[in-house]
């Protein structure tokens, strides 16, 4: 039975105060999970715990074959509109919120170990912005990637924004972060990981390649692409393009990758 | 050498006004293209003709090179932050626009005839969201296919965002619209091409299929995918997914079978 909430300032829904601004800031135990596709996965096949729930009125109704998968101590808050929308700070229109706990980051080796013999998973370096990590996380889940893993200046995937690009992808597919490129490198060499580095100046073609049993895809931001030093280290592989247009989003970049990976 | 511009209201740099409200009303005759990236396409590789630029103070000296390559009857016009901002109706912080000419689109029976023997065309059909039509230029930029065919309902691929998030890839791939989604497959099969339509429901596996020396590659929104009676009458073809998960953006969609047609 859900709560009603009539008063923005009642503290049961103090977590979902100010979304924006505790975006920005960033959240350190939790995350904020938004509308009904996300919340669909996050209820079926996620692995984060659910704090609560905070639903704008008349959308309990539509969402409860899903909501019947919630443990039922979670509260599940309900609000109209118009509190709804002061509780968050903005006119939220899909009227879907949750509170999730984050769990603390493992260490990669430890991830690594828990892989079966055959993997695939996906190493980001420098990716900082949440569409790219968002599209990324979506392709990693389409195409059952085993993991991804973050350098320390790849930006968060439990960025609400980021969560929504992916479609729950952020959700589902399991990461964590290395304290560097290079220790991320190490790790996966260590763990018997083929490393293919993706670049406009790899040495070989991706549809040329043939996956190994363990295969990590690395990829770089649009731009600055992934460091010199790694790029020697790794096999370097392009996607040669046409014409003089040598321009992939990287997520598109992923996509590709990743289906060639799984399918080529 | 260019012309300061000092006040917002100079009648010279009236196409610059109010340059959002614009872009919601659509406009006819123009298009606007904007920051560095793609006004170097519209100047090097883009069939259109440039009316004028308005740039930021300073950043002439930095596009030297590109601008070196207008013709000498386009007037440059520089103005200051402030003004330029005055004149736009929001903070450019590019600092870089053109206003470009929007030639008439051709029939579809007209581009289709003018394309080589051996052809690779991409069909959208429904597809009203501006950065998946920018992102899909992009992907037909960078794997050189030879137009777009768009039905009346896909946005319009000049429109200020997606030149931008296509990187100029709207202003080099030919495009052109067809009246209805049945109009563009019957243009397609007149011209030979074999029509492969992209669905999660398609019988075929995207990477068991060889490409013929005609292609067209048919994708329809995310969600309501392409109208089942298209899918009948063309060859349908899924990208397989993983566990459950069970989405691809449709631009990264577009990536793919672009790779794989191209290079598979």
């Amino acid at each position: 039975m859900p709560f009603a909430i009539s008063d923005p300032a009642d503290p049961r829904i103090e977590p979902y105060r100010a979304v924006r601004e505790r975006d920005l800031v960033g959240r350190q135990h939790r995350f904020v999970a938004e509308g009904e596709v996300v919340l669909r996965v996050l209820l079926r096949q996620s692995r984060f715990t659910i704090e609560s729930l905070l639903l704008a009125e008349g959308r309990a109704e539509s969402l409860s074959d899903a909501l019947a998968l919630l443990p039922p101590d979670v509260p599940v808050y309900t609000a109209n509109r118009q509190v709804m929308d002061a509780i968050v700070g903005f006119p939220i229109h899909r009227g879907i919120l949750a509170i999730a706990r984050r769990p603390s980051l493992p260490p990669v080796e430890e991830i690594l170990a828990q892989l079966p013999e055959k993997a695939l998973v996906v190493g980001l370096i420098g990716l900082t912005n949440h569409d790219n990590v968002g599209g990324i996380f979506r392709n990693a889940a389409a195409f059952g990637a085993d993991a991804v893993l973050l350098d320390r200046e790849t930006c968060d995937p439990l960025y609400r924004k980021a969560i929504r690009v992916s479609v729950g992808g952020a959700l589902v597919v399991p990461f964590t972060r290395a304290p560097s490129a290079e220790a991320l490198l190490r790790a996966l060499e260590a763990a018997s990981f083929e490393v293919i580095a993706l670049s406009p100046s790899g040495k070989e073609v991706l549809s040329q390649i043939r996956p190994s049993r363990r295969t990590a895809l690395l990829l770089g931001a649009e731009g600055p692409g992934l460091p010199h030093g790694l790029l020697e280290k790794t096999r370097s592989v392009s996607i040669p393009m046409s014409g003089g247009f040598d321009s992939l989003n990287v997520a598109t970049t992923s996509g590709i990758a990743l289906h060639h990976l799984t399918h080529g």
